[in-house]
């Protein structure tokens, strides 16, 4: 990768917090609890979080980057942003588990804050879609101008249309060319409140950037979170993450933003997305002559103005208007546009039903590479590995499954009860119940085999790990 | 299975035909090339070629039931009838290609017409829905009259609906009550057409179904079908099937029932449907509360009126109406009701690409049981093989791949190189390039195996066949 060179004059007294612990399924079925937005490629070659990486890097260095996501997602976003620039590799932060973005952003300042009073932090998300760079970096540089003066800089987006889904910011007196003060937040008006807003240039949308003096942000904190202050406070005597089960989880809009009066808003020059429905994407995205986006397997007669999307599988859509087809390996989602927030309702039934698919991908994202179940039977589940070269999987035992693995690609480092042996393509090994057994990828080249577990139960909570290399020893 | 007593006694002079050769994909993407309609279960739990059988079985003895089919379907079709009755195992007889149906009827009159002058036959598709067995009985027998008076007896439907996409029969002058000359055929009428038919009640829709004296059938092809004269006289020399290539492809209501004028039309006391789209599969399903007919896995939100077909992979529709939308494990069929038709685009479209999705499913049914690839890699693919219990597949030999089998459910029998060993659950043997194999189910349960293969090429046609239980021995 090229190294970016900081181009931005502020970012030497800046750091920039990037926020990739969501969750969202709001693009189910191609979104999962266990990959959310942020981590999936919608369109171009780069996932979400790593065009906002590439973004970020264009005007900070990379040690003045942080990442702050969830255990969940620790390895994949490692793995995307190492991908970026190696040098982001130690800049991840993970939380034990998710308590929303104040905490989150909290626990990104606790990396660079230090003794400096002056030092600034922008906070970005990672699964919104921004066009135009070169403003984006203006609309940052006018921001730190204002943030050294002590305001708390939020980005206001002009509104093209009544969104009733969105945040917005009502407007105060003008601080300077497209600089406002911040008068208060609106949440999601309803359609006649949105159509006032766009009609009388009011209110900008909250595109969920910020920039501020950290010190000033923690005294708001200490105002107005006193139970998160205390946390923070604590951090000398232990690390952040240990507390964080015991605080409240809330938003740094809700927490801190909405609760200061100093609040300045920079309308921005960027074009911003953020891609929170099916009916984004298809807004978004690159029509064909009939209005189509099209992505995938997909075989169109007569459709207009629809969305159609396939993963897995072919899909033959005819006659199609209006309407969403996402589709995937193990779901499909079909609906009218007009009908795309149902989508929630949608994901909500599933999780009503245990279903898995809210969950995860057939193909599930391990640190050490990845497993897709191919087939499930009544006493066996045949899985595909992939081993990420160096990689190795956790020495473990199972009491209710024997294993037998081939090696259809690459070469594997499989020991069995204290016995190592190298496996090329097409050798197997039987591991039998109760086996102490490890399987590493020595090569320069992505390892697969195939699983067959026989058994009587073959859920995945059947492992004992005796020692692993990222840390997931049973407790 | 119970033993059928034919119950009625025109059946003791008469033979029954029934036509399984039709390879369709109007019911795309549940019927392929390789698993048309006539073996698909479309509700309840019997295929349409067995509801065909179980019907004729009630009036019919099952040695003068004869079943022609072609021999991509030979094993399926011996498969399904024999469960339901095992007399009929040796009741099918299979054409070396698809010829149509004049010459499906001819080779099944083949097998009984011997001296006998009187025998009468009665042909059946196998694709069609047909309720209240005890009238459409009653109507064989009032057909079986007419036929002993050497008419050549049609069986006519009345149309409920101005329907574009069958052919209407025009009715003549009343012989009896129900029963009418015939005084032509039309094809496919335009809408005002049909509407004008349905109007005067001057029109039946054509069944498919004929009942004839075999003589007095034979002298019309006679007659009208030179060419199938001679190939039909040439049987003394050689099995009709050793002729089937050279003969032309053509139908008996084209070649034969419209040339000629001694025809009669019985009113059919049954109810009957061609099932020749989604939208009749719509019309006759039982539907929900909100007139959605929904089977498989899927979850229906605020839906109307559609036909939700999963049979792989979770189906989630939201706001659908008047939609068909049908999923199988690689492919799904997303439409308007009113556009049902388009199917034979989409496949028409699959085919000029080459398409697999129009030739078979994933699983593909083998005599000797059936496989599914689960995946395909560079230089890997992995099926799961099911064998029937006591079959036995052939011994075989493939020059560009090595295989690896494990077993998962039940007993394999396994030969390499002509050494032999019994394999239960979780035993694995490496059949390496060039190696003379063979694998066998001696058990009494299903025999599942995983197959996993690797090498440069991995085409089903790298077999070479020493010997085949199925005849299938490489020439």
């Amino acid at each position: 990768m090229p190294e970016f060179k900081p181009r931005a004059k502020f970012a030497e007294e800046c750091h920039a917090i990037i926020l990739a612990g969501g969750s969202g399924t709001r693009l189910w079925p191609l979104s999962r609890n266990l990959l959310p937005k942020q981590l999936l490629v919608l369109g171009g070659e780069l996932t979400l979080l790593q065009q906002t990486v590439k973004r970020v890097l264009a005007a900070f260095d990379p040690s003045r980057i942080w990442v702050v996501t969830n255990e969940e997602h620790l390895f994949e976003v490692r793995k995307q942003i190492s991908a970026m620039h190696s040098g982001l590799d130690g800049q991840v932060l993970a939380e034990p588990l998710s308590r929303n973005t104040l905490p989150a952003i909290m626990l990104g300042l606790d990396r660079f804050i230090g003794g400096n009073d002056k030092v600034l932090a922008a906070v970005f998300p990672s699964d919104h879609l921004i066009g135009n760079g070169e403003a984006w970096i203006e609309d940052l540089v006018k921001a730190s101008h204002l943030a050294a003066r002590q305001r708390f800089v939020t980005f206001g987006v002009e509104p093209s249309k009544p969104e009733t889904g969105y945040g917005y910011i009502t407007l105060g007196k003008p601080l300077d060319t497209g600089v406002f003060e911040v008068d208060g937040f609106v949440e999601k008006p309803d359609l006649a409140t949105a159509e006032g807003f766009l009609r009388h240039g009011s209110h900008y949308w909250n595109s969920g950037m910020f920039l501020f003096r950290a010190k000033d942000f923690l005294k708001q904190v200490a105002k107005c979170q006193p139970e998160l202050w205390d946390w923070w406070m604590a951090r000398e005597e232990r690390p952040l993450v240990q507390g964080y089960r015991d605080i409240p989880g809330i938003s740094v809009d809700y927490g801190v933003v909405e609760k200061i009066d100093n609040i300045a808003v920079v309308r921005a020059g960027f074009a911003w997305d953020d891609l929170g429905s099916w009916e984004a994407m298809y807004r978004l995205g690159v029509k064909d002559e009939n209005g189509n986006v099209i992505q995938g397997d997909v075989l169109a007669m007569d459709c207009r103005n629809s969305l159609l999307i396939s993963q897995g599988g072919k899909l033959a859509a005819v006659g199609l208007e209006d309407m969403i087809m996402v589709q995937t390996r193990d779901a499909t989602l079909s609906c009218p546009m007009k009908r795309v927030q149902s989508v929630r309702s949608v994901v909500d039934a599933l999780k009503a039903q245990g279903s898995q698919l809210v969950e995860s991908h057939p193909t599930v994202v391990r640190p050490w590479g990845s497993y897709c179940v191919l087939e499930e039977g009544p006493h066996y589940k045949i899985k595909r590995i992939q081993v990420n070269p160096g990689a190795r999987l956790s020495s473990q035992m199972h009491h209710h499954r024997s294993e037998h693995w081939v090696v259809v690609d690459g070469t594997a480092e499989v020991e069995v009860d204290g016995h190592a042996r190298v496996m090329v393509e097409n050798q197997s090994v039987d591991i039998s119940k109760a086996s102490q057994h490890r399987l590493a990828n020595p090569g320069k080249v992505p390892l697969n085999i195939i699983e067959i577990q026989s058994g009587p139960y073959l859920e995945e909570d059947d492992i004992v790990r005796f020692e692993d290399v990222y840390g997931r020893v049973n407790k």
